[in-house]
C-alpha cells in the first residue's frame, strides 16, 4: 500500500471523513490519493488558521479532526489554531505535506523554507504546541502514523505529522487490521484501590457535590456523572468553558462556579460541599472569576487518566472506568435537599422602536435557543452566552481559555460539516469577525445555514473595559457586514438583516432558518453587559499591576 | 522612565514610525503608552498575519519595520510572516504584549496560554524563525531592548521580544544617548587583504561579470554595484527574487539569471564569467531554474558579513566597505563588448471585443508600469511580472523563497504606510487574494489610493502545473471581488472594474489613480504563462519524484 494511501485509511479508520485546509505544491500527491481513492472528504478553506479552527470544531462534534496544509508556510499559519486545541484539549491532527527526503538528503534550498539548511524548524515551533510530532519516512510510516493518531485521541490533545512530498506514492507493508481508538485499561488493583477511595469518600460526606471542567466532555464522561449525580442526589456545577456539558434543564444542574463570578448559589455550594468531584479542573483567571475560586481541602481531583484523592494519587486508571466503577459502588441515596427550582428570570420590556441595547439583544437570543442546538460564542460580549440558560441537548463551543478571536467562524464551519443537520448559532462580534470573515465563503460554498448572529459596535469592547474606553486603539473600521454574504457567494440565497432597533432585532429572528441566516445588530461601542465590564475590570488588576493605567480617570470602561 | 516608553524611544530612534498590530488585554499597556506619547502612529490591523507581513512590507521600503500582538494567540498567528521575514532576510521586530511577570513567578494559569504551567512555548517557537528572542524584565530591558533591535538592523532577520503586561509603566535608568543603528566596522587588515585579492582578481579578468540576490537590497549595496559594473564595464544579473534592485534600463543590466530559466542571453554571460561576484546569493529551487543554475568555480560569494574568494574566507569585513574599496583599488576599465540592445519585445495585436488571456493581461500591465511604481506579486500566475521589464525607480516587493500566499496584501498596507507618496501596484489572483482579503479594509480606513490587479481564474493556477490540472482541490469559490471595497469601506471612493475582454481592461487601466483602482480580470483557469507551467511541471519533479502521479494523463497542465 502507498504511505499516502495508508494515512488516509488510518484517517478514515479512526473516523475522520472530512480533511481541511489548503493544497500548495508539497501536499499535492496526498490531496491526489484522497481524490483518487475518495476516501475523506477535501473541504478547502481560505486559508491555514481557519483550516485549523475548522479541524478543532470538526473535532470536538466527531472526536477527532484533521487538517492537511503545506511546508512551512502553510504549517506555520496552522499554528495558532492547533496551539488552541492544546489549550482547550481537543485532538487535532496536522499533517503539513513537507518538502521531499531528496531534498533533506541533498540539503537542498528549497522555497517554503528558511533557505538556512535546517529542515526541522517547523518540527520545532510544533513541538511548542503539541503532544507528539513526526517526519514521515518509509522505515517509520507504520509506526508514526499509529502513534500520532493513537496520542491525539488519547490525550485530546493536537499531533503534528510531516509527509514528505516524494514518498506518498512508495509502497510499503502495512498491517491489515484496522486501528482500533481504545484506552489503554486501568490497572487491575489500582482501578479497584480507586473506585473503593472514592465510595468510600462519597458514603462518608453529607453534602457531595460534582465540579465539571471541559475533559468531561472530551473524555466522553458526562453521562456517566450525570448517572453519578443522580445516585448521590448532589448537585453538579460546570466550569464556565464547560458550559453546556452537562444538560443545563437536568434537575441536578446547578450552575456555572468561577468564584465570586459564579451563578446564583454556586459559590456555596461547591465551596462548603465536605467531598467535591472536580472533573479536569484546570484553574485559569477567566475560568475561576481572576483566581476567586476556592475549592474545598479535600476536593478529590479525578483527570483523564489519574485520581488524586487527598494523600493518595492514582495512575493508570481511566476516567471513564473509574466513574462507573464509583456508579456501582454506591447505593443510591434516596432523598437529598433539591436545589430550589429557578425563579424565572425578570424579563425587560422591550420597544420595538427602542434601539438595540446588549440587555434587550441577550433577553432576544436566549428566546431564540433551541433544544440541539450548536452555540458558539467568539471572544467578547459574546461571552454573554454564558449567562443564558441552554435548552437540552444543546452543545456550547468556544475558547475560553486560549481566547484567540476569529476562532468561531473556522470552528462553524468544522462542526457544520461533523453535523450538518444540527442548527449552528453563531455569536460573534465585530472585531473578532474581521479576522476570519472570509471562511463564510466556504461555509456559504457548501450549502450550509447556520444563523451568524453579529454585533457591529465599533471594536473591541471587551477590550475597553481593560483599558482604551474610548481610546482610538479599540476601535476598527466600519463594514457593511450583512452585505458580506453575497459578495462571498453571488447569487447566495440569504436572508441579511440590519438590526438597528429591538424590532429589527426581533424581526430578524424570525426568519426561517432554510437559508443562511445572517443579523448585524448594531449598538454603542461602550454599551457592555456588566458581567464582562466587570470581569475586564478584575483582569486589568491582574494584568497591569498597581502601576498600571487602569486607574487613571475615564481610561477604562466600567 | 518607564520601560514601555524607552522601548517606544528606541523604536523611534531606529527609525520606525509606525507600528502594526491587534490589540489584546496583554499590550494594552503598551498602546496607551504609545497613545500618550505620540510618537509612533498605530495600525490596526485586522489580523496578526497581516500585522506581521505589513510589518514586513514596512522594513523593506523603511529599513526596519516593528508589529505589536498580544500573547500566544497573536504572537502565533504572527508566526508565518516573521518566518517568512527570516526566509527574505526582513529585520522585523514582533513584540508580543505577554502575560504578567507576576503570573510567570506565581505560575498562575493565563487565558492566550497552553494553561501547562510553561510560559516558555512562544519563545521557543519564536526561536525556530527568529535570529534573537528576548523576555523582557526590569533587569534586562535596557540591554535587552538595544541587543533585539540592533540585532535585527545589522543581521536583515527578524526579532522577537516579550514585553509582560505590568511592567511597561515600571521605571528604570534608561542611557541619554540615542540607539546608533551601525555596523560593527571592519577589521582593518581582513578588509584591505579582501579589497587587495578582489581587486587582483578583476584586474586578471577578461569578462567580470555580477550577480546579486536580495541581500544587495537588504545591505543597500545597489549603488556600489552599479558603479563596479561601471567601472569594470560588467554586466549585472540578478536572481528572480532580486527583481528591480538594478535599475533594468541602466546599460549594464543583463537580466535574470536562473540557470536554464534564465532570461535571453543571461545563462551564457553568466556561466561562462571568468570572474563573477555573487552577492549574497542563496540557491533556492525557485531562484535557480530548478538547480540548472551552475555557477563557475571560481565565483567570488560576498555575502554581508563575509568575503569568499577561492580557497580565502574574509571574516569581518562588511559588504559595503569591501565594494567601495573595490571600486577605488581597480582601474576604469575604457572598453568592453557591451551587451546588445533588445530587440523591442514582439507585441501581440489585442482585439479590444477578445476573451482576456494572460498574454494579452501581462502585456497589458507591461504598458501600465510607471518609474518609481512599488510593484508587489503574490504567488501565482501573477510572478509573470518577473519577465516584465521595470521603468527606472520601480521596487519590486515579492515573497518569492517563503511564497506564502496572501503576503503581499499585508505588505502593500506596510509599504504604503512608509511611502504614501508612491504609487504602488498590487499583482495577485484570487487564491492569494482570499488568505487577506479583508485588509483592503485597513488600506481604503487609511485612505490608501494603489491600484489593486487582481487574476479571478478560480482557483489555484500554478498549483494544476504541479497536479490537478482539473482536480476540484485546485478550484476555489467564486467571490463578487470587485464588490468587496464597498462591503470594506461603505462610501469608500473606489474604482472598481470587471475586466472580461482586453478591451475592458485597457479601459480599467485607463482610470485615473486619484482613487483606489481595483481591477477584478476573469481568465480561464487552465490560462497560464508559459514559464509558470514550466517552472510547475519541472517543479513536479523535484516535489514528487519518479513514483509521483505527475505524469499520469491529464493531471498536469503543461
Amino acid at each position: 500500500m502507498t504511505i499516502g494511501d495508508f494515512l488516509l485509511r488510518r484517517l478514515e479508520e479512526a473516523g475522520i471523513r472530512h480533511l481541511f485546509g489548503v493544497p500548495g505544491d508539497y501536499n499535492l500527491t496526498l490531496l491526489q490519493q484522497l481524490h483518487d481513492s475518495g476516501a475523506l472528504e477535501w473541504v478547502g478553506t481560505t486559508g491555514e488558521l481557519t483550516s485549523s479552527y475548522a479541524a478543532d470544531g470538526y473535532a470536538r462534534l466527531n472526536g477527532l479532526g484533521a487538517l492537511l496544509v503545506t511546508n512551512g508556510v502553510g504549517a506555520l499559519s496552522a499554528l495558532n489554531g492547533v496551539a488552541g486545541a492544546y489549550a482547550e484539549h481537543v485532538p487535532v491532527i496536522c499533517i503539513s505535506g513537507s518538502i521531499p527526503l531528496r531534498s533533506i538528503d541533498r540539503g537542498l534550498g528549497m522555497h517554503h523554507t528558511m533557505a538556512d539548511g535546517n529542515f526541522d524548524h517547523f518540527l520545532c515551533a510544533y513541538a511548542a504546541v503539541t503532544v507528539a510530532q513526526a517526519r514521515i519516512t518509509p522505515r517509520n510510516a507504520v509506526v508514526e502514523i499509529d502513534r500520532l493518531i493513537l496520542t491525539a485521541w488519547r490525550e485530546k490533545l493536537p499531533v503534528y505529522l510531516e509527509l514528505p512530498s516524494d514518498i506518498a506514492y512508495l509502497e510499503i507493508e502495512v498491517p491489515a487490521s484496522p486501528l482500533v481508538l481504545a484506552h489503554v485499561p486501568s490497572d487491575p488493583e489500582r482501578l479497584q484501590t480507586c473506585i473503593a477511595a472514592l465510595a468510600q469518600q462519597f458514603s462518608a460526606a453529607t453534602a457531595p457535590a460534582i465540579l465539571v471542567d471541559t475533559d468531561a466532555d472530551r473524555f466522553g464522561v458526562a453521562p456517566e456523572l450525570v448517572a453519578l449525580a443522580e445516585k448521590l442526589q448532589a448537585p453538579v456545577a460546570v466550569i464556565n468553558a464547560a458550559k453546556g456539558v452537562i444538560d443545563e434543564s437536568h434537575p441536578h444542574y446547578l450552575g456555572i462556579y468561577a468564584g465570586k463570578g459564579s451563578e446564583p448559589g454556586v459559590q456555596e455550594t461547591i465551596e462548603s460541599s465536605d467531598c467535591l468531584l472536580a472533573v479536569g479542573y484546570r484553574p485559569i483567571e477567566v475560568t475561576t472569576g481572576d483566581f476567586t475560586a476556592t475549592l474545598p481541602a479535600r476536593t478529590i481531583h479525578a483527570r483523564a487518566h489519574a485520581v488524586d484523592v487527598g494523600e493518595d494519587n492514582y495512575q493508570a486508571v481511566t476516567l471513564k472506568e473509574v466513574l462507573r466503577g464509583v456508579i456501582d459502588a454506591i447505593p443510591q441515596v434516596a432523598t437529598r435537599v433539591q436545589r430550589p427550582v429557578d425563579a424565572p428570570a425578570a424579563r425587560m420590556h422591550v420597544e420595538a422602536a427602542a434601539k438595540l441595547t446588549q440587555s434587550a439583544y441577550w433577553q432576544a437570543v436566549q428566546d431564540y435557543l433551541r433544544p440541539g442546538d450548536v452555540l458558539y460564542v467568539d471572544n467578547g460580549t459574546s461571552f454573554s452566552l454564558l449567562g443564558l440558560k441552554l435548552p437540552p441537548g444543546c452543545t456550547f463551543i468556544g475558547s475560553i481559555n486560549w481566547g484567540s478571536i476569529g476562532y468561531s467562524v473556522g470552528a462553524l464551519l468544522g462542526a457544520l460539516t461533523a453535523a450538518p443537520e444540527r442548527r449552528h448559532v453563531l455569536l460573534i462580534g465585530d472585531g473578532s469577525f474581521q479576522v476570519t470573515a472570509q471562511e463564510l465563503s466556504t461555509i456559504l460554498h457548501h450549502d450550509h445555514k447556520p444563523a451568524i448572529l453579529l454585533i457591529n459596535n465599533g471594536g473591541y469592547t471587551i477590550e475597553r473595559g481593560y483599558l482604551g474606553k474610548t481610546e482610538p486603539y479599540n476601535d476598527i473600521a466600519n463594514w457593511a457586514y450583512a452585505e458580506l454574504p453575497k459578495v462571498l457567494h453571488p447569487g447566495a440565497s440569504v436572508q441579511s438583516f440590519v438590526a438597528r432597533t429591538c424590532g429589527d432585532l426581533q424581526n430578524a429572528l424570525a426568519a426561517p432558518n432554510d437559508k443562511l441566516v445572517f443579523v448585524e445588530s448594531i449598538m454603542d461601542a461602550c454599551d457592555a453587559p456588566a458581567p464582562i465590564t466587570r470581569s475586564s475590570n478584575l483582569g486589568a488588576e491582574l494584568d497591569y499591576g498597581p502601576r498600571g493605567p487602569q486607574h487613571r480617570e475615564g481610561l477604562q470602561l466600567r
